[in-house]
């Protein structure tokens, strides 16, 4: 076999997901560069950070000189901007196809739907009279979906009446109006991680169950607490969905296990995701790892967990101002404790700064800990 | 509580243990500052990597300043020329005092067995026929050790007739002499990790079993195969050993255990050691990240293992060239396999390049993955 240098992984992003990623995969030899349009905490001192305009040609191809593969860390990164200053034999994944499959909530519903994948039902409304005779059809209360650029709660907005439609409209609604979704009485959500290579392999992680506090990820335990049968249909459905949207690297498929036990498709995310940072210390290969293997093109590594529990609590900012480590002895001195702190020079109330992973065999005890260590650190 | 910025971190060596210390405290939010004398691979693109002559005050000072703790990777590293730059404030640890008592190989047997703790029995000879009288007494074979700059298997002979000590003399003897060793007929090599914290805290990691081949360490195999009350014992005499030299950090503690079940001190090395690699994956706080937290002043981590078994094998370059990724997606492709690669730019035979861990619950096919993996790689 001819030699090969080690690969040099490009990043179009600066925050938390692109640093995890390049831990990973500095880990294993690989030489990190990543693309960020302001100055970015997350990545700084993680090989080359390069600062500057992503939607300028001339800055995106010199980022894309020397880089073995380039993927993103957010499905808003302009990765078709790429696409013309493209070195040859540079890889980019996931594909700018997947992720305009992904990025308009309407598009990837129907790119569901018409793979045969369960969804909750839904209309694309062009008006706020369609969307209130929408509403009609499918009975409130339902969601209303912005179809861009909406994450975290934000751009989503419950109606329980017709009233409640011109309120949210004028925010939500694009040139092309927006989603109405039948509201689903689930009983719990789930999060399945699909990594999908680009000949097709795939592996997934177990199905986690997730919890939100104010429309933001709170807590993730490992495994989910389901029936084995609805564990099968969670995989089968996830395995389904990057099929679908032709995913590389990691796809994060947000699921509703429904009250009578069956798996709805939720939402997509084409990039590791924050229901799978438990990876780091519970799985053989986490999902960051499995990122950087699929878009270098290496063999998917072992999902499976190495230890019975993992329970990964969110920490949030709660003011406006520059970090402190003030607190975070207390956190560390929590037993079992793995701080995850994002090096974001600012915290913002309910910014994500880090997280805490604890893993172990007795569900609440592990769940005990995290909670405790994360709520000890003050950012 | 005042707020503090969070610290950055200086380390002294610009090798794999720097590297995995650095990216343990990055993921704590810790800022990172190397300093090494040539370009090193396994430091660079991970925070501000310093190149300089690390005896140069000026350069010693610069390093220094804007670092709130310095630490180093190797007993070699010249810690002692940071005293008369060290800004106040900047905590330096291990001590040079450390340092001293642990590079010298009489002084750190002769501070052992002032301390009560067991070595095996051991002469400090200045002259080579000092040296086959202590043999007469100790009983040949016997080890010859150089006092100063040995490590694995470099520096040591064993001497099995007096004829023997003519031909290693002029190699390992200094201008004080050397060391003269009983040979101790063990039953197996075993190490423990303790982290002893400046306030004199300390916990410590479960016995590894670990092997050598040619004098370096080939595989490390937790938790060791050895009595409770071996366990014990070695726990307690790894203890003594970090009170009796003052050790800041993480200090590596090589044993013997002996035929009847006793366990003998060997060496010591007051930084995280090759046989605590294991416990980036196998442990809930990892040898690196206590060595961090111990140094910056921090609380200590767990040291409990989080899964039944763990296997660590050593990659060792097999000739000189420039590294290749060719042979690294076949090891990629082994199930559960945690490859680490160090970044070193040139591969040397037997030099130390990376190194593999697999966690699991049988240890013999746990052990099986990792010699799998760890040999497929060709660098």
């Amino acid at each position: 076999m001819a030699d090969t240098p080690f690969p040099v992984l490009g990043i179009l992003g600066g925050g938390q997901l692109g640093r995890m990623t390049a831990l990973a995969a500095i880990r294993m030899g690989v030489g990190i560069r990543t693309l960020s349009p302001s100055p970015a905490g997350p990545v700084e001192g993680l090989g080359e950070a390069l600062v500057g305009d992503w939607t300028d040609p001339d800055v995106l191809r010199a980022f894309a000189e020397g880089c073995s593969a380039i993927t993103v860390e957010s499905e808003w990164a302009p990765a078709e901007k790429l696409l013309p200053v493209l070195p040859k034999g540079v890889r980019l994944f996931p594909t700018p196809q997947t992720l305009e499959l992904i990025r308009h909530k309407g598009v990837q519903k129907t790119t569901l739907a018409q793979a045969g994948l369960p969804v909750a039902a839904f209309e694309l409304c062009k008006t706020l009279a369609e969307a209130q005779d929408a509403a009609e059809r499918l009975g409130l209360p339902v969601i209303l979906k912005r179809y861009e650029g909406s994450y975290d709660g934000y751009g989503n907005a419950s109606a329980r009446s017709l009233e409640d439609f011109a309120l949210h409209w004028d925010s939500l609604a694009g040139d092309d109006g927006l989603l109405v979704e039948a509201f689903v009485p689930f009983r719990q959500e789930l999060s399945v991680l699909v990594v999908r290579s680009d000949g097709g392999e795939m592996v997934c992680y177990p199905p986690a169950y997730t919890e939100q506090r104010d429309h933001r990820c709170h807590a993730v335990v490992v495994p989910a607490n389901i029936s084995a049968v609805t564990r099968d249909r969670a995989l089968e459905v996830a395995r389904a969905a990057a099929e679908a949207v032709q995913s590389v690297g990691v796809l994060g498929v947000e699921l509703f296990e429904t009250q009578d036990g069956a798996v709805l498709l939720n939402e997509l995310a084409p990039r590791p995701h924050n229901t799978g940072h438990y990876t780091i210390e519970g799985s053989h290969t986490s999902q960051f790892e499995n990122h950087a293997r699929a878009v270098l093109g290496w063999p998917l590594g072992n999902p499976g967990l190495r230890v019975p529990v993992a329970v990964m609590i969110n920490i949030l900012g709660y003011r406006s101002a520059p970090v402190s480590s003030t607190s975070l002895p207390t956190a560390l001195d929590i037993p079992g404790a793995a701080v995850h702190l994002y090096g974001k020079r600012e915290a913002r109330p309910r910014r994500k700064m880090g997280h805490v992973t604890v893993t172990g065999t007795d569900p609440e005890e592990v769940r005990r800990l995290a909670e405790a260590a994360a709520s000890a650190i003050k950012l």
